[in-house]
């Protein structure tokens, strides 16, 4: 047993430089809160001095969101044999609400903590877990609808905000700052993102902030529309592959390129402890969906899945610190008829499972008869809701049916009577959806389920693209980001092919980050043209380091550019390797403007316009002689 | 000189396998127009049948638009030293109104023809250049606006049309035919591409179809935004790499994997050649930029440019058979102060030679001031108008401001003077253009320009993501196609950094065949949803062969599939690598449908409907209960 692939990770502790080494030309900064231990890691990229003829400009550090956590910080060497320091654990034992129990109380838990066998397996250093007190709720919507900002509210506040407002009063951040007016399509987004702000979204139930009660290692972030639009990575070990090494790396090479949150769905064995190490070494919010362990614990037998075997996954998970579940109590045993005559029938696995089970018994769905009882749970430990679309489309084809908007009409019903408990909820949608229908999928789901953010796989916008999904549903991403969806479900160049490996994973990510940001771009958040606009004044300046810096994937933009011009000199030349020395367009526009320059035309738009009257009467006179002889 | 890497193309004259072999489960069929010399090759899939416990069921071939021209027809075997057959040659001279020359009539053309040292480069089955005979105009336009549809024309509605009306009569296709309505913005698209309709669109100039009567081996093809959205591809030897045998490979590339046209940006040495070398070899229209050429002719000094050399470049080009010219026209000396102070300057190339021009010399742009007479030499031998535009944006920041729109609407001026002569036009556009501001773009081209076709390059949505240039400006591309362009200019993820290698080529492809068909399904064009219905089916059967066949890329597809399972038998296996045995939605949702079948439930939406009433009853009572409990 000891020589199996699943111990790597306990033999090697460390992680290898490439997936935690600082980016090029960046470092890791923290911003300071109101109080000593609110402390938000960003990441800040130095950039060059801009070299001319009239002396040397200097250029300002640019700051940037960081999901990486403590992994690209030098200073700090985790361990993963002992997890990430607690930063949240005062914040929680502070308010009170919360009792740490003697061991897990899910009968699974207890099980497998009992079993010697699985020693070698289990995370060392395990924390006992934590449950409100009887009667407390101690989820983030519940603070915030008594009016309480809660140290994460703080957190989440200066890291959407990522200095902006601080840089607005810098003359060298001005130009950089310009931005074009968004459209958000009556989101209203805010000026500025204040804690006072952000408790105000997460009361209304527009945006979730995930934070279990036993994820004290969480760095918190938030999830809404008039947030940054978010992006969420997949891992699992299947039946087929993978170690509980490989996940747990996969995670931090998820959230070095930008992952938001991250599922794990795994399926294989073991996957209570694959899903401790991940926990106890993750700087960001965990989801799963339950079922998928229920259904292991019934050997695969959907008929033979009960509310029972169910709730105890649901504490046992609830108490290792997932911080929101999939949960797919929309799936009524009215709407299975529904998808019969589908091109694709029931594609989620999760769907799929509940209809099989529905159809079985002849019994409505237990997640939903059951629903009151999952909010007892989630509002004891704060995991949140991420209502599954188990009826979503699969293609094209089935794309807005009776089925998917039937199941979304119950999800809203749900959303409320989680809110009624003060439970945070967001909304799963699609999938698979033609460009001119992604509008309408927003503006349902924002009208069926009160503005609970929603959070969508894609969609991709055509089904023949299989080695190209990402690029499919990047396209599909970017669009319902800017109708409102908040956060947006990776999908890498493998799906409907294979499982992705550590390079399809970044390539996948880094697709939505594109996406995501275009969709902050298109709706107006606060600065989001910032590194735009740094990237642009770059390129025109021939600073190659700091383009490289800039974008998403620093190392492939060098590589790229090393394959054409490989020599470190070409990294300060004036012309590059698209056009040669004689047709660069930028450094003919240097020239351009240069010359004005020299003409005494330092004011070129003012002074050549003036000049230019009489000589425009010309030319439009011209303009109406070759009219004539045309 | 002849150890030269130029030569490899002469001495090996045959294409590598790779770059000719038929797709997978793929055959080239021919659809036979109404006489014997139109004959339009099409791409045709084989499926296999659907296997289960009911039967067989066989699945139609599916007929797909192709670019590739003859290379992947296994009965034509091309000599690159010979070219392509002059398909075009009769319908050419059976109209009567073109002469052949006794040689080339530009001056340059005739030098390098003389020279014996080029000897060992030059095409070796050199044609006589043909030309208008005198007052005679051979645009495709031209004969449109008389009412004649020509063989060219009726090519391309075949083409357009692919089958699909004959199909929809076939009761196997009626599943597959089914698609969405689409949302076209008010262009009206056309339920069926008969020849009478391109003839029309041609005559309003919202279409044209490029055919330099001096490109007879040309599969003519339309871009119109009523019909199928194109894209074209760019390639070019700079001066720091390739070759003629390089260019051509990747012409002959581009094609394959769905370039409708090709724009040939060589700037180095021996640029006459090798656009014969292309010429003679591409099924695709050619599009150049001839300034570039004529700028080598000065040795890169865009100031000593003059009227006489582009002129004599443009005679040289349009007698090869160059399809479309990209002239900056509508770079106005007014104009270029306006870009003064954006954050990026001019970034076209072609904008910044002619902007320098105009400055060195104080004068208006001579490509404007001899636009009457660019006029005639477009017209005697059908070269179209690409109005470059000069002063795009090179970044967000400058996106849609007054140095851009002011060149878009100088560019309508010309767009009605070209139409004065019956030349042919599209209009260039951005380039980078944040997302909430893509569709001003078009609905600005649609009015100042009167509706000529709209052919972009991307957009990009932002800025910061050197490396995958290729995926921001896909979605770029994929909206501004959907909003109307009818020709999107692909971008490759080599974009900003190098050069593309042949990965990068077809990487760049399919970002924007998805773009472009992710538009034609949004705008509703007839069948276009054929393909995505068929691999939802081929998905949902488990017919993985099938599948890679259908995709845009069945190569990728297939080796991306191996990689998790590479044995044959798991090509057939009714589970995937992704949710192994256990948790294959689409498995279980069979069982759902055979548990449906079982039950003598056969119409299972009516009867579980019907069976249900009471039932629902109960739930909704139920629902209540949970509600009061909550």
């Amino acid at each position: 047993m000891n020589a199996s692939p699943e111990l790597s990770m306990s033999e090697n502790s460390q992680l290898s430089a490439a997936v935690t080494e600082p980016f090029l030309g960046s470092h890791k900064r923290y911003l300071q809160g109101s109080r000593p231990d609110i402390r938000v890691g960003i990441r800040e990229i130095e950039q060059s001095p801009t070299t001319s003829i009239h002396g040397d400009e200097l250029n300002p550090v640019l700051p940037v969101y960081d999901t990486s956590g403590p992994f690209t910080d030098p200073a700090i060497a985790v361990d993963l044999t002992r997890g990430l320091a607690a930063i949240r654990s005062h914040w929680i034992s502070e308010r009170h609400d919360t009792e740490e129990l003697d061991g897990p109380s899910s009968g699974y838990g207890r099980q497998r903590q009992a079993d010697p066998s699985l020693d070698y397996l289990r995370f060392e250093h395990l924390r006992l877990p934590r449950r409100a007190k009887a009667g407390a709720n101690v989820t983030q919507m519940h603070y915030a609808r008594r009016g309480i900002i809660t140290p994460e509210m703080e957190y989440v506040a200066l890291r959407e905000s990522c200095r902006i407002e601080e840089l607005r009063g810098d003359p060298r951040y001005q130009k950089l700052l310009m931005q074009h007016r968004g459209h958000d399509f009556g989101a209203g987004m805010p000026k500025t993102i204040t804690p006072e702000f952000v408790r105000s979204e997460i009361a209304a139930g527009r945006a979730v902030l995930p934070a279990n009660i036993n994820h004290p290692e969480l760095e918190p972030m938030i999830i809404g529309r008039k947030f940054r639009t978010k992006i969420n990575t997949n891992i699992g070990n299947s039946a087929i592959t993978s170690s509980i090494a490989e996940e747990v790396e996969k995670m931090v090479w998820s959230a070095r390129w930008g992952g938001d949150t991250l599922m794990d769905l795994s399926t294989g064995s073991n996957i209570h402890e694959t899903r401790e190490w991940i926990l106890r070494n993750s700087p960001v919010p965990i989801g799963t969906v339950p079922i998928y362990q229920a259904l292991e614990k019934v050997d695969g037998k959907a008929e033979e899945l009960t509310w029972e075997i169910m709730r105890d996954t649901l504490i046992e998970q609830a108490e290792q610190g997932v911080d929101y579940f999939t949960i797919h109590a929309g799936v009524l045993l009215r709407y299975v008829p529904l998808t019969a005559n589908r091109l694709t029938g029931i594609v989620s696995r999760g769907g799929s499972i509940l209809a099989k089970w529905c159809l079985a018994h002849h019994q409505e769905n237990f997640l939903y008869t059951h629903f009151a009882e999952i909010c007892e749970i989630m509002k004891a430990y704060d995991v949140g809701f991420s209502l599954g679309d188990g009826l979503r489309p699969g293609s094209l084809a089935d794309a807005n049916d009776a089925a998917q908007f039937a199941e979304l009409e119950t999800l809203g019903e749900l959303t409320k009577m989680a809110w009624e408990q003060d439970v945070q909820v967001m909304i799963e949608g699609p999938g698979h959806v033609p460009l001119q229908m992604i509008k309408e999928n927003v503006e349902k789901e924002l009208s069926a389920c009160y503005e609970a953010p929603f959070y969508t796989l894609g969609p991709l916008v055509t089904d023949i693209s299989p080695g190209y999904d990402h690029i499919s549903s990047a396209i599909g991403a970017a669009n319902i980001g800017w109708y409102g969806t908040a956060m947006l479900c990776y999908v890498t160049p493998k799906e409907h092919l294979g499982l992705p490996n550590r390079d399809d994973v970044r390539e996948g990510i880094i697709a939505y980050k594109i996406a995501a940001h275009a969709a902050d771009l298109a709706k107006g958040f606060p600065g989001a043209q910032l590194l735009d606009n740094a990237m642009s004044k770059a390129r025109f300046e021939f600073r190659w380091r700091d383009q490289f810096a800039i974008g998403l994937d620093p190392q492939r933009a060098e590589a790229f550019h090393d394959e054409t011009l490989p020599k470190a000199s070409a990294k300060v030349a004036h012309f590059c390797s698209m056009c040669g020395p004689h047709f660069c367009s930028m450094k003919i526009t240097q020239d351009v403007r240069d010359y004005a320059k020299q003409k005494q035309l330092d004011d070129a738009a003012l002074a050549l316009q003036q000049g230019m009257a009489e000589k425009a009467e010309e030319f439009r006179e011209g303009d109406h002689e070759i009219y004539k002889r045309a």
